[in-house]
């Protein structure tokens, strides 16, 4: 396919207006990338996966700039501080200035890594990200959300930082392995989850029609999902209200990943579950009926995600992981709750019973 | 001396006002201080000097939150990743959440490290500053910079991010050491060389009359500088413009510094002999005349602070420095000059010839 620009979305937030371009062969498009990229100075960060696959086209299309390169090692377990510092060594040994600009070319870790340093190198220099998976193309490269992990918990060091613009290519997704696509698909089940109607209804026929990284169907809902996100991370920046909606089977999500060492699931694996157990403890509370569980998990077998939380999972292990969240106010248990698509909303008012019932059935694959 | 308010100023930057009080016995009463701190956990930050004098009237003032502690090393050299860590670590062995507020109490240096935690520890928490310094006060807690030092170069990883509010108790600088109170004269200097004017009038006169921490005349001096700085910061956050008029003196300082590694001189003193080179090679460009270096002279003389440059500094290596600068633009040396007092501007066509004139004439002490 050639050369393709399908859509733009102007994501606005206080004070920053940036776009976020869905395209097809943008990165070996020099035209259409140095539009974006303004600086003298470039600094890709990218890793050992998808560096082999998409720099040296990123580098041509770049050729007129002083272009370096960082490749991180790829990888969650990666995500901390001493990866960083590999960036901000790279970038002071090549004498990077304030009008530098960061690429982020690679997953949610590399955005959230480079994302990260271009926040705090300087005081903040130009950020650019292009993500090359499904899950970082319609999440994690929408937002601001930067991080590192600590080792007592995961995203614990980060900051609100916005990119100059998102490229989404998504000529890159040929070589995302199948089990990393179909993890995306949970982020998108998610918007089509919070949103209901229309956009649903297209996730759900795209998901019976074998959505893959060939569907014609795809930029749309790449679009869509990032365009969902924009929204009501434009009503809300920092997380103070409306933007937790976003975090929707992301409690259990982050407790079931923390629980297994961030070995057993990748990210929206962990997601999809936790998008299931919303459901279920929705239902539990009495909130929607035991279809919206069905549909949840009819989504989730059609996409080829797990849904069901493994026998060999500490339940009540697991209960503590989620109390240490940092979604956690005033030491009350908070939820995201699903009363049907398209009305979801935050509740602290969930006893730790009807959670621990929540589990078991989720381990019963109800 | 009671307790009492001298002065509130409101600070005004993009999407955020903040309350800077100068006061005395503040840090005692808690009525004022549970004015500011929202919240039911509190870290405070301080160091080895300064947590031994203040520590415990700040607790007793917050006797009715979770108040935890951590108490930093003294001195810039540990302004680094290894301290910044400990705060981390605090934050989150104390199971510090996202509503938690941290306060800086001591020096530039606390301030630096708590900022840039508060700033970064679960995407960013509240931050009061409770500067206890001269500096600190008049200059490092306004206008939102944090940082931490590189192995490899000063504040080279920082944020900007601004307090919930900023509380001069100026009751806290009689443990002052002299030496110290006067390298925060340094920058009162400069905001005065910055307006000129009336304020000019009175630091030159407050200088004659040996200003010290007991002068009736500190808080109007202190709450002015303060005054100044926000309205600039207000002006231009990010460093984008006329902020940069702030550096007068800092780009000379900045090089001492680190040609001495940080050890020769406190940061104010560095300062002084960068203001004593700025009116230098202000006049050596003609921009000014003789009696503008001759009143800096004076005026650095009076606060019993250093102006001209020692013999055992290599001016080669000194201009090295000073190109690495993180304000240099396009590979030019930038500096602010100074027209005369109050009319100051960014300069970024000085020749290394020139440089290098005014800083063997700041060796003579012209």
């Amino acid at each position: 396919m050639a050369n393709k620009i399908y859509e733009r979305i102007d994501v606005n937030v206080p004070n920053h207006q940036y776009p976020l371009v869905i395209c097809n062969k943008g990165l070996e498009n020099a035209d259409f990338l140095n539009r974006h990229v303004e600086s003298s100075q470039v600094m890709i960060v990218t890793n050992t996966r998808v560096g082999p696959l998409y720099l040296e086209l990123l580098k041509n299309s770049l050729a007129d700039k002083q272009c370096d390169v960082v490749v991180l090692p790829d990888g969650e377990e990666h995500k901390n501080q001493n990866t960083l510092n590999t960036v901000y060594d790279a970038l002071i040994e090549k004498h990077h200035h304030r009008d530098t600009t960061l690429i982020a070319l690679g997953g949610g870790v590399v955005g959230d890594i480079a994302g990260y340093a271009a926040s705090t190198y300087q005081r903040g220099v130009a950020l650019i990200q292009i993500p090359t998976t499904l899950l970082a193309q319609i999440d994690a490269s929408v937002g601001g959300k930067t991080a590192i992990n600590h080792p007592l918990g995961k995203n614990l060091i980060g900051t609100f930082y916005q990119p100059k613009a998102v490229l989404i290519d998504i000529s890159t997704l040929p070589t995302l392995p199948l089990r990393e696509f179909r993890a995306g698909l949970a982020e998108m089940i998610k918007y089509a989850l919070l949103t209901g109607g229309e956009f649903l209804a297209r996730v759900e026929s795209a998901l019976q029609s074998d959505l893959n990284h060939e569907s014609a169907d795809l930029p749309y809902l790449i679009g869509q999902c990032c365009r969902i996100k924009a929204e009501i991370v434009a009503g809300d920046e920092k997380e103070t209200g409306s933007r937790a909606l976003l975090n929707l089977g992301h409690t259990f999500g982050h407790a079931l990943e923390a629980q297994t060492h961030y070995e057993h699931w990748l990210h929206g694996e962990a997601v999809a579950i936790g998008l299931y157990c919303a459901a279920i403890l929705s239902w539990k509370m009495g909130l929607t009926k035991y279809q919206l569980v069905a549909q949840v998990k009819e989504l989730l077998e059609l996409a080829g995600l797990p849904y069901a939380i493994p026998h060999t999972i500490d339940l009540k292990q697991l209960i503590q992981l989620m109390k240490l969240d940092k979604k956690i106010k005033n030491n009350r248990l908070r939820f995201v709750v699903i009363k049907q698509p398209g009305e979801c909303e935050l509740n602290d008012h969930i006893t730790e019973e009807c959670l621990h019932d929540t589990l078991i059935a989720a381990v019963k694959g109800e």
